[in-house]
């Protein structure tokens, strides 16, 4: 099949220029001024549009088991999801439960994803134990191209490792090139603070915040800097929320440590107001780490801008209101998660771009070609380019739109974003060459996404003190 | 017993003057300029001499049980060699072993100072563990006086403690009104790398420093900083060795945590080298944290001169030679410890007021009154006023001498600052209205020395963030 | 004359006792319990009261030509008006404009003081010229005792001075042992942002701030740091009103600047919006820097806390509603300045200890000792001493009261804090042994304040770089 | 003329893949694997060696007027320099002394440069003082296409100029869409110490560095990003020197200020030992700001490293040993300028790439991409893709050499880098498709290159505070 996207605004994480784009199979053949095409090579206009590379969610949940519940998309119904919103690559996490063997969980991940997924994805593999055969299961999955691992710094007795573990998993990880996605919050102080909250019968979502607060988050973001340092791994944070974890990152950063810095779009435009709400309005804004208060956004939109914040990613994990009830009389067993697959991407080119002064070449790079980068995806994908796929969003910043669960296409019954205005979405998303969506339907082939296998990264490796 | 101490400069922490000072019985009766005294009175001229307010080392080892040995002092040696150096007041550290009971501990520490401690005394409570009775016991030793506590984040295994335990110390500590000090080091780390070296056959004493490098002290501090502003207790923390240690406590104050700041007399003047010369010259200089890299000394002046650091103490620690060849094959069987509790006072006088432009006002805080204010001993000890104690030190900046084992009054075989020239020393010491020392030699009553007992601090309390 | 004030809880910078204070002639000759004392003593009960030592207030203007008009204090008013708020000293500078000789500004001052202040005094000698002649002035001036000098980064064309003049004043202050205060903005960007304001017709009080915001107080504080750093002269900022300021001033101090940092009571208690009030009440609030957003207030209490901040001010200047409305038209012709000598002590009282965790001892530490300490005049002020002068405060903190113009004795027909409680007051307040206030009457001798000589500083002094 | 690139290791900014480049007149027409070409193209193999887009040197001076003597480059000579050493185009500054008119400057400077460079070339416009007439002038040559100003805020009295000059040249490239390069130390600090130096006698080329230390030029930074602020106009620090200086601009970005990065090669390579040699020897190795101590160097890899660096210079300004001579008996007379145009390339490779650890795409990035997209040149130049000018470097990482002045083309009789060892060399450099080096000799047309005219920055817009 043969597509040429004509007149064009193509939009990458360097430069901004009109040209014409053709497509022959699944890849980009030619990228020109004036392009002809082909006999029976469909065309498509895209005057006034810009041409994206296609989005790349790097931090989403699908099939999460997470206190006792499971969140409520399937790969097929996630992946559609994204490809509306214009993300055409997403990395999963494989979260087995710390009493799962891990190569029990990669075959239970993979083949939940395998041929139901629309769009091409990979996984972050989580690393929630230390034992005989940890390792082992680890060199395998990576020779076989899933180089990224996922801890947690938090979530004592469930997926939470000990100082030993992560020791551990970093230096396997420098070794192989793997780079090491944290969630970083002291587990300790979180334990502690729920007791001593719901001690004092303070049981609401409003104090999900209070029992993980930002000196939570600050704190496991140096420790695990340190731990970086003291190994020579790389790293990347995922869901920082707030200033002062963001110092803590910037200053690893500065003093050498590779650290990469993610933040997911709740962060950027949600506070805790939102789960401040009476009753299950609150619980549905929670999620981990907190909502923060408002003052923070301004110093991730800065660092965003600053390009210190690598990427922009969801965390999207979907529990529904009834999932949501399960912590009416307890703000701790609430499930975690904010839907904001299919959103992320309006919403970060509208409250960005479109509104916000951020450069359209930042917004690309944050929303797709730096998470290619760091997690050896790239130039095949997050890139425009003759040989590289052709995932591309071809974008109209003229619609105008409102965002809402009943238009969602989410497996899910409430909107974390209800009522947020949008200043644009993607006319046509391609995958692979294939027309995937148009105009907010999706048009293409269902389980047609692929298991993507990655090269280890060559990072720069800093020098290990020891 | 009357003594009048005529003409002699007095310096307090606030100030500078000449006038005479009567001591009667056992504390200051009167301060003024050609006080003239009863019949029977001694008088001791101190023209040309300095007036202190007696010492006080805030942090010490005389009893103290480490890696199947113990330190070398027994309170009387210890306390002698304190007065000759011009430290009139100790706080040595009660340090149960997890296994023990902590009453047990109390009842072994405090025997073993009464009657023998030529010099006066009192405890840090050691929490090594937490348990059924922990709590209880601390509640009852604090109602007796002993108003703070001591916790190890380093020595996982023996006395250091998991974060629950930490988080359970600190919300007494505030209740109580307890200051808590802590050695920061993170454990983990520090077991890692130890097993990192010891596998690369790397075993000597210079490696001991490379096994708890600065970054793992800068970790624990800004842990343990996260922990008190999660409580709100008043934390101290020990031996602060290095410039990012430093930057992690200073920017916890910064934001209003409730931390005091304790560095020893070996960090300010010797450096890593030390520990890297050839095979027990080198065990000779091992303490945790461990001698560092030279440049981090003129930070530590710094901010002593600033005020930043309360306190300069010693960890005094003496094993003697043949302890310390115990690791002569393998760096982390060596017991940690350089003596200094003799020579505190002379080195920061020389180094610091003598040669390195530190005020007295500053060189009497940091050796005398800080650490009578944090640990409730203020204005009993570390003043010269009307009613305080008479714990006084005449100094004599003309005395010069040498630092060397073989003056030394410890009771230890070797010197970690042997060589090192002394440009002054205490003429007279007085312990509450007796003179104890003339001219470096002991003339007091050797079990004089009492357990103070201190009231709990009513320090300005943080508002606890949950 | 004999005084003995019985029963009342000494607070000083260091401590707090009960005891009674015995004053003979114009110094305290005895402190202690249960002090006698002979016939004809005035006693004075002070159960249930606090006794500060006699407030400093650091920085005031009495007589200043501003903007074509004058301040409406005279020295009796302000002496006064200080006394019964508890101000006991005071340190006016001497601000002879550019075009005036320095030892005719010395005249003009030093002679309308002269039998006209109530309470001690003292001047800061402003520099606003640097020519033949000023530097043998100022020698002279310090050697009859006037130990400080001031400077203006800001004002452009009237008091500012160029670098070459700052490098020449810091120069002479190294040599002579002399402090440096100094109003630190940017004079160019303010000239700039006045200029475009008007421009653009914005012309009322509410753009006082933005034509000074805070970067341009940073910057002149910056630079005054690095003055001082390549000079090794001791500095004193004035008025630092906001963190970026602060973050400048002790970054310095942080390595190795000799830097003092004055804060002032309106920038503790009042916003920006003050100034934003319509009208004349809008130009009420204007001063330089100018009141600031409200998130500053913060951390400049905590800076407090910590002894960060060394003294609060009031940089006093009344001028009354007449003179405010010359700016109706212009904000750039308002008179700036915020009357608040007789309340400072009373606020920093109510919203700092009363209200807001400061503790007693850095409360009287900031508002007192520091001031005599930095300024030369301690001990002989800022202390409760036996010698010292019986310059002294017995507070009441069961009073309660409200701020209001009506009840004030400044010589001015407005308040900048009308309607603010306060939750304490002076019962009595004594200078040199004479009681001078009784519950906010003035009862003292109206021309009885001296002038104080001062002795150069023994300030530790940096290494200068060159 | 045709030419094909055979089997290099094409490396970007993005990314590096081994292809085949053709060229096609003056820019590239094709990059792919097995190309094959036309009839009549030239083939170079380009097996085993790598092909970088043009370097770019942002920074450097030919004709320059400086302390009565001149720059003895021309045109010819710095140009064939420049692409022996891999730099395909240089901005030079038009530096016009404070008392000529700036048009008459341009008529000088691109009169000289026009038909006597053999690469292309654009100009920074130096802005030196501000009257009637200047702003025109600059608002023309923008108009022209010279989109980037100059100014000096050191040399007071020759081009430095005032904060006011500083504000209104700010402005208006704000307005215009330009950015501002700026040499940022503290004149008037500078013209202190050097007189102070001198009067005590201290002559010599070792107190070139004191005269002008770290904080001066940190201030300097500072406050020119504070302008910026108030602006909201686009800076470019130029040769940024120490930590101290890195801090100052880092904090601003931080705050969001548009601030750009350079640092030049001597910096990185060379510290102030060198010009602490003897006589002229110390003297060829002045420039400003000065060489530095060591330790400033890792501080500058590693922003370099983070990208917090934009990019690398040269600052080439060759005065020879006689000219170097005129400052034999006063350091402040001696020509400022190591010259570095043919050697940077190699310089920054052999120990940034190849022995210290820098990714080459950072490597590109900051020689090339960084400055071509700063300054208005990208993608025609800093690039390798299809319409990109043809100026490519064909490296040869297999080339051992040794730096000399004996082998330079510069046009000096000495090499600041005399004796550096170089790990690779560029074997063929092309110039808009013509090959213009061949392995260390300059093969091209002499006066071929052509003044590159640039639109306007559509830089993201700070919001002006005010």
């Amino acid at each position: 099949m043969t597509l040429l996207i004509k007149n064009g605004e193509i939009v990458t994480a360097e430069k901004q220029y009109t040209a014409d784009v053709l497509i022959e199979g699944e890849t980009i053949s030619l990228i020109g001024e004036n392009l002809s095409a082909p006999e029976g090579t469909e065309t498509i206009d895209a005057t006034g549009k810009y041409i994206f590379p296609g989005f790349i969610d790097p931090h989403v949940h699908i099939h999460l088991p997470f206190m006792g519940t499971f969140a409520k998309d399937t790969h097929a119904t996630a992946s559609q999801a994204a490809l509306i919103g214009g993300t055409t690559t997403f990395i999963e996490m494989l979260a087995p439960a710390g009493s799962e063997e891990l190569r029990d969980g990669w075959n239970i991940w993979s083949q939940m994803a395998a041929g139901n997924s629309a769009c091409d994805y990979t996984f972050h593999i989580g690393v929630t134990r230390w034992d005989e055969g940890t390792e082992q299961t680890l060199r395998e999955l990576v020779a076989d191209g899933m180089t990224s691992f996922k801890v947690f710094l938090a979530y004592k007795g469930a997926f939470g490792i000990e100082d030993a573990t992560l020791y551990h998993t970093l230096k396997l990880a420098r070794e192989l090139g793997v780079v090491v996605t944290a969630h970083c919050e002291n587990a300790e102080l979180v334990a502690q603070l729920q007791a001593r909250l719901l001690s004092e019968g303070k049981t609401g979502p409003e104090w999900h915040e209070p029992s993980r607060p930002e000196q939570v988050e600050a704190d496991g973001t140096a420790h695990f800097a340190t731990f970086l340092e003291m190994t020579g791994a790389t790293g990347y944070v995922v869901h920082l929320s707030n200033a002062r974890a963001l110092k803590a990152a910037l200053d690893a950063r500065e003093r050498g440590v590779n650290i990469h810095i993610e933040s997911v779009i709740p962060h950027f435009l949600l506070d805790k107001t939102y789960a401040e709400r009476p009753g299950v309005e609150g619980a549905k804004h929670v999620m981990s780490p907190p909502l923060r208060d408002k003052s923070n956004q301004a110093a991730l939109w800065q660092a965003l801008k600053n390009g210190e914040i690598d990427t922009v990613a969801t965390d999207h994990c979907p529990f529904d209101v009834d999932q949501k009830r399960m912590g009416d009389d307890n703000f701790t067993l609430i499930p975690n998660g904010i839907p904001a697959i299919e959103d992320r991407v309006n919403l970060l080119y509208t409250y960005g771009v479109s509104r916000g002064g951020l450069s359209l070449s930042r917004f690309v790079a944050a929303a797709s070609t730096r998470a290619a980068q760091i997690f050896g995806l790239y130039p095949r994908k997050g890139a425009i380019e003759v040989g590289s796929d052709a995932d591309l969003v071809v974008y109209d910043p003229n619609y105008r739109g409102t965002i809402s669960a009943q238009l969602s296409h989410v497996n899910n019954d409430y909107s974390g974003f209800e009522g947020f205005e949008i200043d644009g979405r993607p006319s046509v998303v391609t995958v692979r060459g294939q027309v995937a969506v148009r105009d907010g339907q999706f048009m293409g082939e269902p389980g047609r996404g692929q298991l993507l296998r990655r090269s280890p990264q060559q990072v720069q490796r800093a020098e290990v003190p020891v």
